[in-house]
């Protein structure tokens, strides 16, 4: 998530000197900044979002020439010459700088387009996941897919209203505030933790106060669909046998507090987003749109559910072999599949917050091309190991390229995208296999492999294939140069930053047992409670009637319920 | 529908006149407007609109600063003084007015892409509504109801071509110009009334002539998939038992005058809208994206076929109990939920016209918030009252958030949305309990209750709930100040303003009446002279074979139909 | 598609020299051109693209003025002159020309969010064709329908990234460069001929080197999914007979080398875009959006190939008579519709490549209005000459119609998209049936009638309505006036120029032969060695299960496979 590395309008000379000073200014500096920061007012109408100091050129330059405030500063005397010159010059071009404003605005706007409608197709993702898992499995519980996929949206919504935007977001103005959108500087607060060590966002809560401002209600826009993501992946993992208020309770966990936490340390400006600065790990953590943040919270959440809910009846049978429980509706599956890949041209390319970076164009083509090398890859592979090729595991070949591109996508050239696709495709396969061979875990639609083993790997491919062309100054780290490159951006092993892949494969690695063990603990003990599977005789019948009163598809079975008079 | 108060490029200052002497120079003010606006050149390329008279900041503050024309104003002095200011500087800066011209034409850009990406969205909710109305009637119905869809889209728009647009925005320059797409300058004519008092537009029949502009044509993109929402909630009510014939005659009735007369009430500038003008009623009627505009039109007329076609054979037994019929598919029920969700982003949030109000962020979240409490609620209170949580119920609950957050989006905090949401989930559980069991109005998919009761609805919110940060200048209200603050905007009962809550209530029933009379009149005429209901053998047999010939799923049930060889 | 007609950026003066003395130095003037682009650097991050030279008003004039080169040239002394004031006048506001760098890169920016978003849509066509297709099929083919849109996808994708693109557009610079979105300057190079008379591109296999750079990859994105149209669009014609190994071979030959030749003759700046200039035939060969590059090439592909598969057993009877197989699904086939009309409005919109060009809400109006007209046209039709408006035909006459505007979209009135959508829809069901009983070539979802016929009227209508109110300079054709008008655009019969309309008529024609005539060439061929039809018996059976290892409903039918325990 391309935050860009501070949020210029309101504490960028303050933030220079934390970067300079950082061992003896940590926590005075930030304590500082707070108290700045809480004093600015929140925009609702965006009247006053968006003026001359957001206009930079393509580089990056702003067009403003901040006043130098530190006179101890090695560069002082050249920044102070160049900041008189500029107001020299502004004197004689009001008109400009008048215009300059408006220019500023529209760059905000331009970026706020971009970020809501990318925003928009992470939404639609819903339907696609909703159909794909629908029609993964059998008629009988299709109704109750639906529903789970519903039910998902909707209070895992809620949850994220309540306190999951504020656990992530509410300090995001401190450390990684997004300028595309005019810097949501009323964010301000961590509730755990502070400065370059934060745990938990503090401000946002019921999207009110602070946060009741225009540009934060993009970024809430534009982050409640990616949490959502996170949601509704663990459907493919636990439906056709739990039950639907156990189902709800696990939405509003994700929701409202296993997703926001891991998600405000790599994207809030939390503490594994810091590395870099602070313990100089290469450019922190970095998980671009979220390989682990959304795909890998989801997949190792599912497979802690799918562990303690045990397998379906029947899929093992009395010799311990799987059985293969046909998809209802093929036409379903490929269809989700294809909405999905509209959706993910959201979720990645719109990830910058802001179509201002040019770079969108590179991470769309990346994206398409690990979900079509992905989709080969499991394909193929698939037809060598059992003689056809697959509809389903093509489908989710190219989710596995999708999920696995979502992290390094706009760091690595379109040919590392295509490798990255093919490695995934074949994981996936593997993985599909592993879970359901060697850990006899039920995963009804491989959403553990998919999204949570391609995930780890996607934010490992960062740290692998990155190239430096993009991402110079990434969680404030090498701003002016890297690696003793000017301009040299996010760097994976085969371009020369080592130390960016061992910290990929930490963070990626701590991720999964991070979520895997909470969802554990907390589950585990909910189960003790009351079970969360439904009964015996409920599983075999279908959850549908038994949950709900209604069927999918009433006309085609036999059924008792009035059909109306004919 | 957020229209800027004036088109500032041609009438700013007439429009003042207008407003300081209204008594005086109503009549004499709107026919020179007239004269001065049908000189206006269509520009059917673009290559004449957005040049540096369309440059705003953020708080819309234009850059060019107007040559003030009424000497006796009293600001005028001043005014003449910082326009010769501007003047001479002018002359000192001609590169940077020549950028403001690209600035300018930007600005226009930025809009044109929000404003047809965001009707896109709409047009697509039909693919929604066609999956959700489908899957809630009975199989033998469902080539129908598909049909009925797609030939809603197609003559329904075809009648707005002819007529429709004319009639809603044919006058639409003259009080509600939208200048976020350059001002539709050509569009300055009443069929019927003028001035402040317009009642039907008379420019842009065909689109052609000063309709083909780029700016007007924009504008028919947005509004054309306006009025097929309108156009296609009447399916829902009517289906499973109305002729295609008598469906076509219905759509062209929407789409040609029903749906453009109340359009142009409250969006073309017409009488319902100037209210606050003309007879001081706060911010005049006020919808800003349609709850009665398009959902409530589209409610009612469907509520007066509904009562005019009579109850499904069978819906009511010997004892006058309401018997259910399931729907059929209820992944097409939420998938179709799904996507007019999808859809709503569109709606909406697009209804601002433009990317630079960056009100967008708001209005999207609000949308949002209101969609899912409304689902929670609904199903909540099903489940208390039945015993089960309902799936259909739950996507009905969803759409009625939509519908009653639509007309307040833009002016409410994200608490009030969900409260909004929460009440308009509980109003169509009831909605749809007292149609089946007191009213015995059959509306097989809840149209009426969706759209008409919460349609109804969302526009009295906006006079409860509007907090006044939004719409300053609406309709031409508090330039300046309202209710004595710079600033303010459409505030509602709980903020201060108990004549905008009354002019809602009164306007979003006199919608009602107006609708469902104006439709009940002409189509019990049509129904006299030849009944629009099929015959009971036809009814009983299911529509899609006496109809269309052929049936939805011909494989799925016994037929007699050539199968090909096998 | 409408590239402007010369990458000013970079060769605007090379370009007019080479307009002006054409017949002497075309072949030295493009080798000059070649070696000076091939200095140009690839901008992956976008770090570069945009600035004040990308900067023009709403009529398209540039803010910088350029230096003359050209000494000879009548008005060189003004151009000098007017060059020299620049520059003077530069020197006083140098804030006024870093804003206009900033201003240049967010229209890039702004182009940029408008060519991705439209791609998208157009990239979600796929999900609809998919629905269409497999929804008029038979349920025994269902799974081998999706399975075959899925892998047409992953395919011709992977034959474009390798060398569709670089065969496509790796001369575009010379030509067509896309200045909307900064210029693409990399790709410069034809591989078969070379200035004005380029065959095949020559830059930018596996979208490396010169390829990977923000404009180019905007350019791929954008335009591989047009190719992904063309690569689907056979399905609907060989689909329910031919062998998935075949089926790949068949897109792998679409998107490397079918799709991409004529592609680069009309939109990649080869010798049909270029007749205008070479032997001044109007604006050269015209094709907005597609008709025949994309749904031309399309149709007469699959005719080709349908043609070598032949009918499907049963199709005929004995007395070589016509058998319907009735769709299976009607909810799949309007809602695939649905989401084609969808896509279409990325499809031609977004042919413009950036936002910034407002005839956009012009394409996207008659693009509507001919898709609902054709819809109208081809239901009415069919209601006179069989007694009943089929859903299938309505669907597919509202394709016709949008088919045959995809050409003409951005040059007609939204009249003459009217007419041009009614005469597609008649055209659409003649060319059903004259395909089903004269020709008896077998195409089950009519994509040869839809696509190919109407794809070459469409083309042909550019000569016939195009009205001249846009596309002046194009093809760099009539930059200062056409037909003696300054700001006429490309022209048709109505409208004066005959010429256009023979080149039209030509072209389309020359595009049905070439594509037929090449595809049958390759694929009697390979059919020979090794036939590409099913077995009889698979046939019979359908295609999914032995094709794929499962059917689309496995619990529809009467199955052996394991159902799980119950």
């Amino acid at each position: 998530m391309p935050y860009t590395f501070s949020s210029r309008r309101i504490h960028w000379s303050l933030k220079k000197t934390v970067i300079y000073f950082l061992s003896a200014l940590l926590l005075s500096g930030s304590m500082n900044l707070a108290l700045a920061q809480q004093q600015a007012q929140p925009d609702p109408a965006g009247l006053a979002t968006g003026d001359k100091t957001a206009v930079t050129d393509a580089a990056g330059n702003p067009l403003v020439v901040p006043e130098p405030t530190d006179k101890t500063a090695p560069d002082y005397a050249q920044n102070k010459k160049a900041y008189d010159a500029y107001q020299a010059q502004s004197a004689k071009e009001p008109i400009a700088l008048r215009l300059a404003d408006s220019v500023g605005h529209m760059r905000i706007a331009t970026n706020f387009s971009w970020t809501l409608l990318t925003g928009y197709l992470v939404l639609f993702m819903q339907a696609g996941f909703a159909l794909l898992t629908c029609g993964l499995v059998r008629k009988k519980n299709a109704g109750h897919l639906m529903m789970l996929n519903f039910a998902a949206y909707v209070f895992a919504f809620l949850a994220y209203y309540v306190c999951g935007f504020a656990f992530q977001y509410g300090g995001t103005a401190i450390n990684a505030a997004p300028t595309n959108l005019g810097g949501t500087p009323t964010l301000n607060h961590f509730l755990l933790g502070s400065g370059l060590w934060g745990f938990l966002g503090g401000k946002g809560f019921f999207l009110s106060g602070p946060a009741y401002d225009s540009g934060s209600l993009c970024l809430v826009l534009f982050e409640v669909v990616f949490m959502e993501t996170a949601g509704y992946i663990i459907v493919g993992a636990i439906c056709e046998r739990i039950t639907f208020w156990a189902f709800l309770l696990c939405e509003l966990f994700i929701g409202g507090i296993l997703y926001p936490s891991f998600g405000c340390w790599v994207w809030g400006g939390g503490w594994l987003s810091q590395l870099g600065i602070t313990r100089h790990l290469a450019h922190g953590y970095v998980d671009f749109a979220g390989s682990t943040v959304v795909h890998g919270v989801g997949g190792f959440c599912a497979m802690a559910l799918a562990v303690i809910l045990g397998p379906r009846l029947g899929k093992y049978g009395a010799d311990g072999k799987p059985r293969a429980f046909p998809a209802h509706n093929l036409v379903y599956v490929v269809t989700g599949t294809f909405i999905l890949l509209f959706g993910w041209m959201g979720f990645n390319p719109g990830s910058t917050l802001g179509a201002t970076d040019l770079r969108i164009s590179v991470i769309a083509v990346n994206t398409n091309l690990a979900a079509v090398a992905g989709a080969a890859a499991a394909m193929t592979l698939w037809y060598f190991l059992f003689g056809k090729p697959d509809v389903t595991m093509a489908c989710n070949g190219m989710l596995a390229g999708l999920v696995a591109i979502t992290a390094p996508c706009a760091f690595v050239s379109p040919n590392s995208a295509v490798v990255i696709g093919i490695l995934a495709g074949v994981l996936v396969d593997m993985g599909v296999l592993f879970n359901e061979r060697i850990l006899k875990v039920d995963d009804p639609c491989g959403a553990i492999s998919v999204h949570g083993y391609c995930g780890w790997f996607g934010a490992v491919c960062v740290g692998i294939f990155a190239d430096g062309t993009y991402g110079a100054g990434w969680n404030g780290v090498g701003v002016t140069s890297y690696l003793g490159k000017t301009g040299m951006g996010v760097t994976g092993l085969l371009h020369g930053d080592s130390t960016q892949f061992l910290l990929q494969l930490g963070g990626a690695t701590f991720m999964a047992i991070y979520v895997f063990g909470f969802t554990y603990a907390v589950f585990k003990a909910v189960n003790m409670i009351r079970p969360m599977r439904v009964s015996k005789e409920v599983e075999l019948q279908g959850l549908d009637v038994p949950e709900f009163g209604m069927v999918a598809y009433p006309e085609d079975s036999l059924t008792t319920l009035s059909m109306g008079p004919e």
